[in-house]
């Protein structure tokens, strides 16, 4: 990609409205731009970061046997209704359509799901069933804040699962965890799986995948064993008391939840008639589990914890490029022409090879410039040409969030990528 | 994709106030469910369908320059306020939120873009720029109707173009027809290009993009010679006048629109400040062009002009699957063994070629049944495996919409396939 012809307009200062990290970097490398509060537009290199989320976690659920549907944002007071939700759930916008018809813009898709399931569930044979979707929510925030870490219109991934017994559902759940584990590494973050209340909804914990980061809202008390992580919600326990598994002391640490996981037991499929006959023809209501996954949210958490003071340090599966290829202007025009001649042959190389680059062909802005830029945009590896290194036939090579950058020969370029 | 496993649930009848053919078809192959008039859930198939719709649209507009972003569905009513359409505008979901903040549903994302670009854009060095999303929007329909025909809820790509002048404008409006015209071909529909109302923007005509059939809701007054096309709106020429042209006899169709491009001049730049600094040091309003596609509206189309009376006949770039494998039980268990046995290498060879397939695996449903449900998913290519085409060492080829079915030799299935 051209960055001379790419949407990318960076940003010296954020809006002062923007306190946090992630909307403050997001923002000033012209990944998002704010709308309103708790409302985001993903711009061109924004989008890009957030498709990569979205193919992670599509590839690993679809590894445990998710079926991606697409359920609507719309959604009818009645469903609501037949679960209770409707005067209870405080987030939900709640508004009449010309006919006067009340409708609500769904938060979740407990209610729409189980409601297609009803219809088409019969039997024991069409069970288990993993259904999940990667869809805008919205939530009817009093304080959206925090950029992308409490808005009032993101993206989720939700998944729910429909089983015969509550033990076919346990072993589900478990490999719901591994499934999760592997998703936040590919994103490059380290997660605290917490325990954490059932809700409404089961006696039995539920489980977050928290994030921890001093900019974080919720708090987890964990022992650095490994061997105990609750949220503080649910537990008597503080830094420094001892860990009931293995007496270390426990820590108390700030943190971001990207995502969740808990059963739903019935609860669901008992309000609104979601039955099925089993082997021996009884008639049952289905067990559920649901799991949710902030995709936009894992963007903001991820800005959270890997930048420094000049911005962000994408992690590579999900950096909007893989290379950052910048060309330098040379005083002596015949110099320029061959820095312009070699970069753009490394440019097409790099495309022949299929490894993602932005190449920052800009003419009239200065080396202190496009680095300031590259910094901000946080591609895990910076190429410079310039008259310097083409002396030694050579381009230099920096990873971001490294101080040092390697002369490597232009012939190497490509091997060096590929480690 | 085994079918035990996947979930789809056809039905033999759709629901009686489903009457659209489209309606009917999709919600009985199990590619939709319908949670409200005009608001409908896109299950595993149907989802497979409207993402190869999506994924050719985003090639041909990324081949004209297009870059893809992402806008929010919420919006406030202040962005309206400023181009006078929060009135104006009849199917705007408006309502407010807990903090008494009135909100729009997005119809459109005229106002939204123009805000970013204002922001963002100060230079002819910037133009032009394209820009597109493909996203769910909102519209508040006194009558939804005719299945995914019209819709409250869903999928459109809209692009966006910003321009120095209208010569340059108008340049990318050519390109912008012949993208589509290769949209919709890819997508298997012949469009009519017909000349219609610019609307308040423009005195200039529009042009929509087509489709005849007998359930559309639009009317076109076209020439069979091809050189005059326009909606019914912006004429008083009927049906057997003679085209101003050729002065061959014009036709009149129904037809439904399934993309519109039009200018927009000035309009949203000059009410909003979207403005730039051209080569003299000018300050002007950027020119601006529009360009919409109805993705799931061209599902639904493809539905009503592609079927028999068993079901849809799926154009193959937007099929859910491309081969449909049946394995026929029979009734020795030892030659039924040999039946599954080779349909499931068959299933293994076209996965590892990389052909998409689904599997009719389930034992205990008749041979006819099979073959209803194949009929009425769609699926270009429907391959059998049975007793009686073993003992030739042959599969039966059928290409849906086609009567005849050839015997193949298995080996040679492959090489029939990719033709």
């Amino acid at each position: 990609m051209l960055q001379s012809k790419y949407f990318i307009k960076t940003k010296k200062e954020a809006s002062s409205d923007e306190v946090s990290v992630n909307a403050q970097f997001l923002t000033r490398g012209g990944f998002i731009d704010k709308e309103m509060a708790g409302v985001y537009s993903f711009l061109p290199l924004g989008l890009r970061v957030l498709r990569k989320i979205e193919n992670i976690i599509r590839e690993e659920i679809n590894a445990i046997g998710g079926q991606e549907l697409l359920m609507p944002a719309l959604q009818p007071r009645e469903l609501w209704e037949e679960t209770q939700r409707w005067e209870e759930m405080d987030v939900l916008y709640r508004f009449q359509d010309q006919q006067k018809k009340w409708l609500a813009l769904g938060p979740t898709h407990e209610e729409v799901l189980t409601d297609i399931i009803r219809k088409n569930i019969n039997s024991y044979k069409d069970l288990p069933l993993y259904l999940f979707q990667i869809q805008t929510k919205f939530r009817d925030e009093l304080r959206a804040k925090a950029g992308l870490l409490r808005g009032r219109e993101f993206l989720m991934k939700d998944l729910y699962s429909f089983h015969e017994s509550e033990e076919d559902r346990k072993n589900y759940y478990q490999k719901a965890i591994k499934a999760y584990k592997k998703i936040f590494k590919r994103c490059g973050l380290d997660v605290l799986v917490a325990e954490a209340s059932g809700g409404a909804f089961s006696k039995e914990f539920s489980h977050e995948f928290q994030v921890q980061t001093p900019s974080g809202e919720d708090l987890v008390v964990f022992c650095p064993n490994g061997d105990f992580s609750k949220n503080k919600e649910i537990t008597d326990l503080r830094e420094g008391a001892k860990c009931p598994n293995c007496l270390a002391h426990l820590i108390d640490v700030k943190t971001i939840e990207v995502g969740n996981i808990f059963t739903l037991g019935t609860k669901f499929s008992e309000a609104m008639g979601a039955n099925f006959l089993d082997k021996n023809g009884q008639k049952k209501p289905i067990v559920m589990g649901c799991y949710g996954i902030g995709i936009s949210r894992i963007m903001g958490a991820v800005a959270e914890v890997n930048h420094d003071e000049r911005g962000i340090i994408w992690p590579e599966e999900i950096a909007p490029f893989k290379t950052h290829l910048i060309s330098i202007t040379a005083k002596d025009k015949k110099t320029d022409q061959k820095v312009k001649n070699t970069t753009k042959k490394t440019y097409k190389e790099l495309l022949d090879l299929d490894i993602e680059v932005l190449y920052d062909d800009r003419t009239e802005i200065s080396a202190g410039a496009k680095f300031a830029d590259s910094d901000l945009l946080g591609i895990p590896f910076r190429i410079v040409i310039s008259e310097k290194t083409l002396a030694k036939n050579s381009v230099e090579i920096r990873k971001r969030g490294e101080e040092k950058a390697k002369l490597v020969k232009i012939k190497e370029i490509f091997r060096k990528l590929k480690i």
